[in-house]
C-alpha cells in the first residue's frame, strides 16, 4: 500500500474511485451491524444462567445470618453482598454500600446529594455560583451527561497512557474552589482501555484539592474485567490514601452489570466511614433499601473467590477474540497506511481509536450509509464535541465474530474513504 | 365496668393499684413483641415462593416481544409490566414508569426532581424562597421526612372519614403559590384506614391550585389490598382529572411491596403524557433502568387478573384474624371505658388508635418497658409532632395471632393505666 499523504491529486481521485466501487459492494449487501453498545453478548449473559436456574427458593429466602431477604430491612444491604464487593475492591466490609442494578445511579445519586445537601456538612454545590469537574477526555458520556444535566461546567483533561494529566489535574483541581470533582475510570478506561498507572493514583492520593468537598469519583467500573491471563493491576487507591489521610476525596463504584447481567445485576459503592455516614442520611429517606434476594443470589453464586475468577476467564475467553479481531483488522489495513491510531487494552469493552484530524464525522456518516453503526463522535468528549472531530469508540463485545469481522472491513475501508477525501480537498486547495 | 371519669380520687387509686399488678404481671414475662411495623409476616411472604420457585431461567431471559431482559435497555420497564401495572391502577400502559423495588423511591425521586430540575419547565422548588406541602394527618412517615429533607414546609390537614378536609385543602392551594403539593393514600389510608370518598376524589380534579406545578402525590400503596370481599372502592383520579384537563396534576405510586416481596419486589408510577416525558429527561441520566428479570418474574407469577385476585385473597386470609383481634381486643376492653377511639378498615396495613389526649407518649413508654414495641408517637404527623399527644399506629401484620393477642393486651392494660394517670392527675390538679 502507498501512504496517501504522499499520492498527487489524481493518484488520490483514482484510489478514492477504486475504494467506492469497494464501498458499493458493501452497500449492496443491505448490512445491519452494531459497533456502538458495550454490552455483552448473548453467549456472555448465558454464563450466569446457573445463577437463576440452580439457586431455589429456600437458599434464597434467608441469609446465613438469618436476615429474611423477602422482607423490609438492610439499607445498605446484606453482610454477604458487602462482603462480595469488599474483597473486589479490597476494602473493609464496611466501607460499602450495595446498590441497586445500575452503579450509574450510585453516582447521580452522589452527584445530587452533592448538588442538593452538601456533602460532610459543606455547601450544597447548588448555592454557588460555579460548580467544576474535570473529564479526563475521551471518557464516558453518561459521566459527562450527569455533569450537563446538573448544568456543572466540564474541564476536558488529557489522557496519556498512564491515566489523566496529572499536571492538568493538580494545577486545577489546587487553584480552583470551584472544581469540585473529576469522573475516573481507572482501570481499563472508557473508552482508551487505559488503566492509571501507580504514579497517577499516588499523585490523585497526594492531591490538595482548593475545594475542602472536592471528589474523585472512582468509577471501577471494569475492576475484573480482564481479557486474558495477561492483565493490567491498579494501585488501591484508598490504602494511598490513607497515607495522606486523604480517604474522604475518594467514593469508588462498581457493578457485577458486566459479570452477570446488565439488567439484573447489583451495584455497590466504596467510601470511608464519613462519607458512608453522609450517604445514609440521604439514602435512609429516599429508599428502603435495594433488592435482597438479588444480592443473595450473586452472594450464592459466587461463593468464592475462585468461582467469580473462573466466571470472568470465560467471559474473557468469549470477548479476547474479538478484541484480537479489531486490532488485527486495524493493523492489516489500516497500520500500513498511518491513517490513525488506536488501542490495543488488556481488558474493559472498549477500543479507541483515533482517526486523521477531522475525519471522524464523515467515517461515522460512511459507515451508516453502509449499515454499520459506530457511537456517535463526539460522544467520549464532555458535551458531545470532541474539538479533534477524530475519536470514535469501538464496542467489539456484542456483534458475533462473523458480524464483527464484516463491521470491520466497512470500518477500515470507511476510514481509508474518509481519509482519501481528506487529502484530496487539501491537494485541490479546499479545506475540510 | 366503671367509667374512670366517673370516679373520684380514691377510686381511681384504687383502680391504678389494681392495673399495676397486672402491669407487673406482664413485666415478669419479658416480652419481645412488636406491633410497629407494616412489615408482611412470613406466612405471607410464602405465598410468593413459587415465584421464584417455579419460574425457570428460560422464560425469564427473554420476554414474548423478544426483549433480552438480562441485557440493557427498556429505560421505562418491559412492556409486561407495565401491563401488569397498567390493570392494576386502571390506567393505558403508556402512563406507566416501572421502578425498581421501592415505590418511595420513585416519590422521592420526583421530589427531588422538582426541587432540583423543575416540572414541565416551571422554576425549580429549589430557587424558591418557599415551597409547603399539604399533609393530611395522622400520614406516612416516610413522606414526611422527604418534606423534611427538602425543607419542605408542612402543613397538617385534618382527616375525615371521608378522607383529607377538602376545604382545608382547597383554601390553601388554591390561595398560596407556594403550596406545591399534597401527600394522600387514596385507599385504606396509613394509618387510618380510610378511603378516600368519590367526592373527595372529584373535589381533587377539579382544584385549581394557584401554584402551576402543584402536584398530588397519589400513594396509592394499598391499591388491592382488601381484608376480605367487603371492600371500599376508590373512583380512578385520572378519570375525573380528564374531565377538568387536570391530568398533570397527579402522579400515582404503587408496588408489589406488600403483594410479593418487600425486598424484592417492583413499583410503578402513572402520570400523564407530559408528566411521563417530563420524568424521563430525568430518569435517562439516572439509571440504566431497573431489574427487567423481576419485571418479567412478576409477569409471568401474574399471568392474569384472576391470579393476582386470588393471591390477594390470600393475603387477605392471613390478615383478616389479625385485624379482628386487634378491632375485637380494643371493643372488649378499651370501649367500655370509653378511653380511646380506633378505625376498623376494610384494607391496608393499620388501624389508627387515638387515646385521651396527652396520653400517646406515656402508652408508648408503658407498652415499650413491658416489652411491646410500638410506632413512635409522633411518627404519624409532619415533624414527629402529634398536637393532641394521642394518635398510635398499630400494625398487625407481622406477629403471630399468639403474640399480638397477648400485646394487644397489654396495650389496652397501658391504655387503662394511661387514662387513669391523666384523670388522677386533674382530680389531684396536677396537669398532665
Amino acid at each position: 500500500m502507498c501512504l496517501y499523504k504522499k499520492m498527487n491529486q489524481a493518484e488520490l481521485e483514482a484510489e478514492l474511485s477504486k475504494l467506492n466501487k469497494e464501498y458499493i459492494k458493501f452497500q449492496n449487501m443491505q448490512l445491519n451491524l452494531n459497533m456502538s453498545r458495550g454490552k455483552p453478548c448473548p453467549d456472555q449473559l448465558e454464563l450466569s444462567s446457573d445463577m437463576i436456574e440452580k439457586i431455589n427458593y429456600s437458599q434464597l429466602a434467608k441469609t446465613d445470618s438469618g436476615i429474611d431477604t423477602r422482607n423490609y430491612g438492610e439499607l445498605t444491604g446484606i453482610p454477604e453482598a458487602k462482603k462480595l464487593f469488599a474483597s473486589i475492591l479490597n476494602v473493609p466490609d464496611d466501607m460499602i454500600i450495595v446498590g441497586g442494578n445500575s452503579s450509574l445511579n450510585l453516582m447521580y445519586n452522589y452527584v445530587d446529594m452533592a448538588m442538593q445537601f452538601g456533602l460532610l456538612g459543606n455547601t450544597p454545590w447548588n448555592k454557588l455560583d460555579n460548580v467544576k469537574f474535570l473529564c479526563p477526555v475521551p471518557g464516558y458520556d453518561r459521566h459527562f451527561a450527569i455533569c450537563e444535566l446538573f448544568n456543572i461546567e466540564m474541564i476536558n483533561i488529557e489522557m496519556t497512557e498512564d491515566g489523566p494529566n496529572m499536571n492538568q489535574v493538580k494545577q486545577l483541581a489546587e487553584s480552583d474552589p470551584s472544581v469540585k470533582g473529576i469522573w475516573c475510570v481507572p482501570k481499563y478506561s472508557n473508552p482508551s482501555g487505559v488503566t492509571y498507572s501507580s504514579d497517577v493514583v499516588k499523585q490523585f492520593a497526594k492531591l490538595k484539592p482548593a475545594a475542602h468537598d472536592f471528589r474523585i469519583l472512582w468509577d471501577n467500573a471494569y475492576v475484573i474485567h480482564h481479557l486474558s491471563e495477561d492483565h493490567d493491576s491498579l494501585l488501591n487507591i484508598f490504602d494511598e490514601c490513607k497515607k495522606f489521610n486523604s480517604e474522604n476525596m475518594v467514593i469508588e463504584f462498581c457493578s457485577t452489570s458486566k459479570v452477570t447481567f446488565p439488567g439484573a445485576g447489583i451495584s455497590a459503592l466504596a467510601a470511608s466511614k464519613s462519607n458512608i455516614k453522609d450517604i445514609i442520611k440521604i439514602m435512609s429517606k429516599q429508599t428502603i433499601g435495594h433488592d435482597k434476594i438479588n444480592q443473595l443470589r450473586h452472594c450464592i453464586f459466587f461463593d468464592s473467590a475462585e468461582k467469580l475468577k473462573k466466571h470472568m476467564e470465560s467471559h474473557a475467553k468469549i470477548l479476547k477474540p474479538k478484541f484480537d479481531l479489531v486490532v488485527n483488522k486495524l493493523n492489516d489495513q489500516i497500520a500500513p497506511l498511518n491513517i490513525g491510531k488506536w488501542t490495543n487494552p488488556k481488558g474493559g469493552y472498549f477500543i479507541s481509536f483515533n482517526s486523521l484530524e477531522g475525519c471522524g464525522k464523515r467515517i461515522y456518516e460512511l459507515c451508516k450509509q453502509a449499515g454499520v453503526v459506530l457511537t456517535n463522535i463526539g460522544a467520549t468528549f464532555p458535551y458531545s464535541q470532541d474539538p479533534e472531530n477524530s475519536n470514535i469508540r469501538i464496542a467489539p463485545t456484542f456483534p458475533s465474530i462473523n458480524e464483527l469481522s464484516k463491521a470491520m472491513d466497512v470500518f477500515c475501508l470507511c476510514v481509508k474513504i474518509a481519509s482519501v477525501e481528506k487529502f484530496l480537498s487539501k491537494t485541490s486547495g479546499k479545506t475540510n
